[in-house]
């Protein structure tokens, strides 16, 4: 084998195991991936799935970045033909949804179920996963921000709290899908986005309803 | 030790285990348990501690058994002497907030944690915490017809999509308050869940808002 052969051989191997970790991960959990479960699913010896990646950390940590690319890519690079501002942010609600109804690794999204299986547990997992998702928030935040500049969003609408409530829908949305096969929630989540996006719930509830 | 006495201490080891399981499971998840680690914890022998439980998946159990009535009394039944409607939902949301807030364990929401862990995996645990969330979706289902029937939500508000809302929102306070430390956030949770309900998200968002 050629040297360039070979380091495209090896790097297809990579791939590969880093391809089915995001599999097992996503019904398992990060935790859940072990060496030698690994190496037989893909047919290879314990010590060549360590030779790739030295620790179950470095694994781990390979697992994550592939879920952030396929996140990146599937929910915001899909939508990068739009201008910024409103538009895009309600493209983003359906390529999000789209996202999680597609169960991309064959489970649920590794970055939520990631982010509660670590917030507990220091350490380079858990500040990966913090700092992918704190970037997705600032990008989103980014495009509130914009909305509100272009006059598409009311100026008192608050950009952190747009994001908070467009990422806790799609939690839930999440939830609804894995544990209680629920489609029909998908079409909840993102008429409840979108209401978040129309500038309505930035309005305070005062008092009662008039009927109450 | 006479009979009865022994029953009671018997009782009391038997809590004492799931009480330090569950503040465990809090940061480490169900599958983090082991019984040896946990019987160090304690000062007990690990015989002892299988004992009492027999297996790994009986104290999960019996640990979401613990989560799901503590849960349940903070959360649901702290609000029993207000009249169904409206405004029990408008304390049920403070309380599930102040509940996510004190983090009741040490760590995270148990159920929310355990849905995510378990999705993925058929089994009595996932059958359990799905029953248990099912549960009390329906109770605040109830909750929101009854406030229909009173008049104080718009007769066009669907419940499942308003406790749909509630439950992502709680998952989003959740995900802020163990991840990012982020205390404001209980703040921004309790204001959407009370946007939720004060009847604007029913509104749909007809094109886009005057300004854009």
């Amino acid at each position: 084998m050629s040297p360039r052969r070979s380091v495209a051989a090896a790097r297809e191997t990579h791939s590969a195991i880093v391809e089915r970790a995001a599999v097992v991960a996503s019904t398992e959990g990060l935790e859940g991936l072990t060496i030698g479960r690994l190496a037989a699913d893909i047919e290879m010896s314990k010590s060549g799935v360590l030779g790739h990646f030295g620790s179950k950390q470095a694994l781990q940590l390979s697992v994550l970045d592939l879920a952030v690319s396929a996140f990146g890519r599937e929910v915001w690079e899909s939508t990068s033909d739009l201008r910024s501002g409103r538009g895009r942010l309600l493209a983003i609600c359906d390529t999000w949804i789209s996202y999680l109804d597609r169960g991309v690794f064959g489970g649920g999204c590794l970055l939520t179920s990631t982010a509660l299986e670590f917030d507990g547990r220091p350490g380079p997992v858990r500040d990966a996963v913090a700092s992918a998702l704190r970037r997705w928030y600032e990008l989103l935040e980014a495009q509130v921000e914009t909305a509100i500049a272009l006059g598409e969003l009311p100026t008192e609408a608050e950009p952190a709290a747009i994001v908070f409530q467009l990422a806790a829908l799609a939690m839930g949305a999440n939830q609804a899908l894995q544990l209680f096969g629920d489609r029909a929630a998908m079409h909840t989540a993102r008429d409840a986005m979108r209401a978040v996006l129309s500038g309505c719930s930035h309005k305070r509830a005062v008092g009662p309803p008039p009927a109450a």
